[in-house]
């Protein structure tokens, strides 16, 4: 067995915010691939990146080299989308790598240490505005973490100015934040996110960005806005080699760029190629399966059961996702948690978020470590990873 | 009072070589200089950079703006020497900063990861072999760290070679390593760098380094050796800031860079200017005090005493550095302490190195942050913050 990866760990991404806010370290969400692999002594890991798949004769290129497959999972995820504004992409940085995470620390922070050495009052709330494109989990959970970054964190921080100025808008294209959970759950979250003083612009797109700040559309209504800061959360689309894979097995991806997958995962026409997680389209109950880390997980666990079948020769029934719930986490002691008949808010959905990312993160050490960081910033209301760093 | 960094956080360089071979964290051995001295009103931080200083008008000049001063306090520290070689500063890089750690660990952990890509014998063993020069604590604590990161962290992390294949090679000028210790802790130092695998190099100079390795000068013998990995733990000099200063005071640095101050720390000449730390020379029993933390804090503490009783009208007797003991660490369960009357080595060395870094540490989440990790890799050999990140 193979693992390929162009990085050499696994990134917990569910809680790659938490970094971006100098709440965690990025060694904390993330674990080296060959640890978690030590013992499997039939599993080798390359750290390569992939440049081209030879559907005929089963065969990954690498940049150097190349590997044979009789059995190929493909499961590179997704990157940002900026549905054709590319320009965007500078000015408005997403949130999928530990670089941009610490990228996004850096800029956040540094707004603030600007803040403090102007002395143009019109400047200085352009620093302290920031603004996050995208009212799902991540633009919500960032917008809230901003907040409580910028108004409890930073409380005693400054001198020639009250942190408390810092504005946060969430900007969201339909009618409310959440639009994935169920509308009693959106309403909590929204409130939750205005507690901790986030504006949240609802029914608003953007028109443009530039240094300067976003031009928001509201309707008809243009406004511009004046923000140093500018996040993307947005949109997302499938990884690079999903093009690769289409054009190779001659499919056409969705408008996402993900690649449209059998009942059992895998590429039409190709039983040996398995596509799992954000860069497959898996159509369950005529509508696709959303972008989340328990589709990919439960992806996960159905390939492997697949192949051992397979080598059994036994037959296996198609993948079903089964829904055990969505969350989402706003702010110290502020989650909604969607569990089907169970909806939980407030404290009671943020102790049930907490301890069940603490369960998800690989390794004993990791849990210990972010548990320890979470506790002293329950108490402490500090973050102590506020670096800021090239 | 003014705090004026170009870093937003305090560094506690002692444990950067622990960053640099994946054992901790950044963030665990830095604190924010706003979180330090939060509690002290009248104290303002200013991330900045000083350009220059007009010694005349009082006036340190920012990269924008400036900063009228009534005392000033320079502790800019050291930066890496290369004897002249500034072409091998690519080739060979120090440890001074966060960011020089974090590449460190890439450029150490991608070498493994390009060994186990390699088909080549020759090449692979160049990817494996590491040469530290400067055998002086900072080259002793990373051979350390490197070859118990090699030999028992990553011991069966590969399929196509045995991480024990790896060689790590100390090149140190003069006749033993740690020489600033006494003779028999030194032996003691070299005993268990051998016992770890380390092959130390004495009585070697470097006379070049490209990017297959490193050619060595052994008396009259000239040895090549081939290794792509080579870092610098050898010389260093004051910052440029000290530079400046002296220009501007009409003053010689010494052969290092270093500012000549009076008794009180001062400039000559300049009794409003303190200069402590690695940029200082101070002269005490006939010998400069050697660039140690130990040094630096004791100065700190003295400089506030002096400035307080200046306000009050009184005097202060000059500097006096106490040496309380000099540490040094080789690895799991091994270290040398030279503290006066008291020896220590191995084990005992090591516990006492542990707890002296622990309270040294700002902070007590980074305390036990810290004691986590440190507890996790000496149970489990582990290291979790091995991230090739860019």
């Amino acid at each position: 067995m193979t693992l390929i990866d162009r990085r050499n760990f696994h990134l917990f991404q569910p809680l790659l915010y938490q970094v971006a806010t100098g709440g965690l370290s990025p060694a904390d969400i993330a674990s080296p691939l060959r640890s978690i692999v030590k013992r499997q002594r039939n599993t080798c890991v390359l750290q390569a990146e992939v440049v081209d798949v030879d559907v005929a004769s089963r065969r990954v290129a690498l940049a150097t080299g190349a590997v044979d497959y009789d059995t190929l999972i493909v499961a590179t995820g997704a990157t940002h989308h900026y549905f054709g504004n590319d320009g965007w992409a500078r000015r408005a940085p997403g949130l999928k790598t530990i670089e941009d995470a610490t990228k996004m620390r850096s800029g956040i922070l540094r707004a603030f240490e600007l803040a403090e050495l102007c002395d143009d009052p019109t400047e200085r709330q352009e620093l302290l505005t920031f603004v996050i494109v995208g009212g799902g989990p991540t633009g919500v959970e960032l917008a809230g973490a901003i907040a409580e970054l910028a108004h409890q964190t930073l409380e005693r921080d400054f001198r020639s100015f009250d942190p408390a100025a810092a504005r946060i808008l969430l900007v969201e294209g339909v009618d409310r934040v959440l639009p994935t959970f169920s509308e009693p759950l959106s309403a909590a979250g929204s409130r939750s996110l205005a507690r901790l003083g986030v504006e949240v612009l609802t029914g608003t797109r953007v028109a443009g960005i530039d240094e300067h700040g976003v031009e928001l559309l509201r309707g008809e209504r243009r406004e511009r806005v004046r923000a140093r800061t500018v996040l993307w959360a947005a949109g997302v689309q499938a990884s690079e080699l999903a093009a690769v894979l289409a054009r190779r097995a001659s499919l056409s991806p969705d408008p996402s760029g993900r690649l449209v997958v059998e009942r059992d995962c895998s590429l039409p026409g190709h039983p040996e190629i398995l596509v799992l997680g954000d860069m497959a389209r898996f159509d369950q109950d005529g509508r696709p399966l959303p972008g989340l880390a328990a589709v990919a997980c439960q992806q996960g666990i159905y390939a492997g059961r697949l192949i051992r079948n397979r080598l059994r020769g036994r037959s296996t029934p198609g993948f079903r996702y089964r829904n055990r719930g969505t969350l989402a986490v706003i702010g110290r002691a502020a989650a909604v948690a969607d569990l089907g008949p169970l909806r939980l808010t407030g404290y009671l959905g943020w102790l049930f978020w907490l301890f069940l990312h603490l369960m998800l993160l690989v390794g004993f050490e990791n849990r210990v470590l972010v548990f320890v960081q979470w506790a002293f910033s329950y108490f402490t209301r500090n973050r102590g990873a506020r670096l800021i760093t090239e």
